[in-house]
């Protein structure tokens, strides 16, 4: 957000005018490809703006964007039922968009939920404004005020909606109505705060890391967990956010989601037939973990994840039947999507399985980064595409700007990390404009990709070629590093990480904000 | 085969007329199974018949039979791009019989090359005719007579024929026309022998195992390893076979597959319009591990394998399109399957990777034994079916004998494993009759599955519950075993198996036939 200057900030809000002077920056491996096919893209730019220009005239206005993220989930376990049916989830709803509409088989995230949430409202990627892990309470940190969120960057030229899991931090500027939305309910941290976090006592059934506090007499420090927290909170762009639930019992959990979910569907349908499009950030909190309802269990695989999925998925399918019933289907732009690999580390007996990737959440493998990702758009996106082109989660920031008309937005003082793959949606398999992915955990860069080439510097030792390089294509679950044939691509990635790195040095991170949390607040009760 | 005794059979041929006295003699737990669900079924049955005999009235005869089966592939490789596109294969023809037709998401084979096979061709459990593990040269043995071939159970009132590998041994009466087909061009054993089993010198390119016997002063035994060997036969039922092929050099081989290819191109063209319908088995050479062609790589994986696959998937579109050109697609069931899971031992960097499911060829685990398999019959299976119902390979020879309206000619003396399946062709998803395998490895019963339980035999503790037991829609790559919710299966699995232990002992197995291998046969060159 860049329109008032919170006290918290650390970073200057710099105002929109001064920062439109030039083309995007992007990182130096986009202009690798710009420069060897700038050409081609420059004419199928043009045929596509002439496109997007006679959706415009055909409907009145740009398109509306609903983002669907959840939590966790391997590529390889919906889609279709040839998945679902050997994975345990059921999925029908969004198996239908996957026909209708188009599979991503390349879709990167970031390893955890803060980063590639702070990706995707941000084209950039989290390291680059410090938004390295997932924030818990009570961090005091969030999202700096001089990013400017894909909603800043649709302004007033969308409604803009955000509802559920943002996890972009606690301090005030972090919040979402700050940070360009125009009605957000969101949740500052993520799902384990949710149900996790409040004493057994007080929880009925939550499970909860400190019981063991209140009658261990070696706790000396009560305050050494965090206990005066706060969850959910309501705001409007320009004023005061409000806390609308910190649950203590789990029916609470669930009564906020469903609330939100409500919220959810009165957005698009107030929107629906307004002058302008709508943007809706619908980013639920799926999974949940301990659930009351889907008794006996709806899915095979039985577990928190599927079950929660299971949910979900009717969700999505009543989603896209309003637009139809509302009759702005063909005028919707609508991707849903995990936001990282599988989490083994909880119950991994039954939780989430390992998939056709090896890894899952928070790591540099693919099982960590490539999720399930689908978008549906009737009449735009060909129906039953299966698009194999390298795709990053910051690149829907550049994209929806180019569909809504509003590229001129994105900042020109920064690296944007997101690429405009428009191109991709409307034209299909192989017009992808990205063919890399740098892939963090933290603040280290633990690997890329380049084209089907992978290289592991985690783990790398230092001084010699090594082994940590994988055709992905015949490897897929990274389990064979090959020396001798990928001699040739030593220099190739040293080169890539050593452009990535100049331009860091020429358009340094912003660090994250640190700061007093809760303030800017109405809260239920003082802490 | 027990039309003609050969002298090398071991086990008396019987007469076709002695056998039908009776039901089917299942294994025992079918029988559990047709207890609570036969009023169910005996219903369905009728309706099913009805069905079948308004199709043979329409079309003038009982349905043509496609049974196309390769080597070595997973489960998750093929049948949707977006399996292709992470796996690195290419099967856009397989993958249109996907969309068209039905989806197999459990079935089972046998875990390698014989059994499989054997399993397919007689309704049995390899176990059951002792033909438990691949044969290769020069093992003097085969399948015995008195097994019962689908061939010969369809008999007078189907044409009958097969191509290329049976790997059913090299005695005289396991070659395929002494087994029912009436027309016949088969390998005896698999692709190694037909690709690495001549010394280097003759073989210009293709690998070998012995070169170095050549120039060892140590080597004394220079017989030990097999030379004078045979390998592929041209065979008319009641007639003497032919030798048609040895490969020396690897273009021998390629020649060989080819030409038998066009035989099965010729032999669905010269059987279309015939009174009689025809039973086509072609189990391809697929995989050819060494290829000239293809160069450069069809396929992202470039494999053997994924080169291999891409080639047959051609000829796969090719032969559903030459039934469509001749009018008989709506009178063929054509089955395309993989006959176990992939071979991960040879180039294990690059061969073939392990995808969803744990193991591969020659595991009980699911990656040994679930492999991708799809059915085509337009207008009587449904378009794009997906059906998890537990199918194993033997039930092939029941279902292919209730379509060809022969299920009396099955035998009555021995237990026939497989299972009449036509009611999950016909009616779908829910509507199948198996629910449990025995995976056997070798002569040795390594796990048995239950609905979605699995238990491992191989490696389990005796003496106590044990771990080995998996929930496979939890955990489908059976890497959480679980002993406490699965104490009430101890008992319930432990039932299954003393119930088939039981039913084997008063249908005791046959032994395999061995005996002077390539007798009656006109051979190329004296051995």
């Amino acid at each position: 957000m860049f329109k008032i200057v919170l006290k918290t900030t650390l970073v200057a809000a710099t105002t929109l005018a001064t920062l439109q002077a030039g083309p995007i920056i992007h990182d130096a491996e986009y202009n690798i490809l710009a420069a060897q096919n700038g050409e081609k893209w420059a004419k199928e730019d043009k045929s596509l703006d002439d496109k997007l220009a006679a959706l415009r005239k055909k409907h009145g206005k740009a398109p509306n964007i609903i983002h669907i993220m959840w939590d966790d989930m391997k590529y390889g376990a919906i889609g279709h039922p040839m998945l679902n049916n050997v994975t345990g989830y059921v999925s029908p709803n969004i198996n239908k968009i996957a026909t209708n509409g188009m599979t991503f088989t390349r879709m990167y995230t970031e390893p955890s939920c803060t980063p590639t949430r702070v990706a995707a409202a941000t084209g950039r990627q989290p390291v680059r404004s410090g938004m390295i892990f997932p924030i818990f309470p009570i961090h005091e940190m969030g999202l700096p005020a001089s990013e400017v969120t894909i909603a800043e960057v649709l302004d007033d030229d969308y409604h803009t909606g955000f509802f559920e899991k943002s996890h972009f931090g606690d301090v005030e500027e972090s919040y979402l109505h700050n940070q360009g939305w125009d009605e957000a309910i969101f949740t500052m941290y993520n799902q384990f705060a949710g149900q996790m976090f409040t004493p057994t006592a007080e929880a009925g059934g939550m499970t909860t890391g400190w019981a063991d506090d209140e009658v261990s007499p070696y706790a000396l420090d009560k305050e050494f967990r965090p206990k005066k927290w706060v969850w959910a909170i309501e705001g409007f762009e320009g004023k005061k956010g409000k806390e609308i639930s910190t649950p203590v019992k789990v029916s609470e959990y669930h009564e906020f989601n469903a609330m939100a979910y409500d919220r959810v569907k009165k957005f698009i349908t107030k929107h629906a037939s307004a002058d302008k499009p709508f943007l809706l950030d619908w980013w639920p909190n799926a999974i949940e973990m301990f659930s009351e309802e889907n008794s006996p269990k709806q899915t095979p695989h039985g577990s928190a994840s599927s079950e929660s999925l299971y949910r979900l998925d009717k969700q999505i399918g009543e989603i896209v039947a309003l637009t139809e019933k509302l009759g702005i289907a063909e005028n919707t732009l609508i991707v849903v999507m995990a936001d990282n690999g599988p989490m083994q580390e909880i119950w991994p007996e039954t939780y989430q399985n390992p998939g056709i990737f090896r890894g899952g959440k928070n790591d540099f493998l693919e099982g960590g980064v490539r999720v399930p990702a689908f978008a549906y758009w009737p009449g735009v996106i060909e129906k039953g595409a299966v698009v194999h082109d390298i795709v990053h989660v910051a690149d829907l920031f550049t994209t929806f700007a180019r569909l809504g008309n509003k590229m001129d937005a994105i900042p020109r003082d920064r690296v944007i990390d997101g690429i405009d793959q428009t191109s991709l949606l409307l034209n299909g398999d192989g017009h992808g404009r990205r063919d890399h992915v740098f892939i963090y955990q933290g603040a280290n860069l633990s690997a890329i990709v380049k084209q089907q080439y992978k290289r592991h510097f985690a783990g790398a030792r230092a001084g010699l070629a090594g082994k940590g390089f994988f055709d992905l294509d015949k490897d897929p679950r990274e389990e064979h590093p090959q020396m001798a044939q990928f001699l040739w691509a030593w220099p190739a990635f040293d080169h890539m990480k050593a452009r990535h790195e100049a331009q860091i040095k020429k358009y340094p991170h912003t660090p994250v904000t640190r700061g007093e949390p809760y303030t800017g607040l109405e809260l239920l009760k003082e802490r």
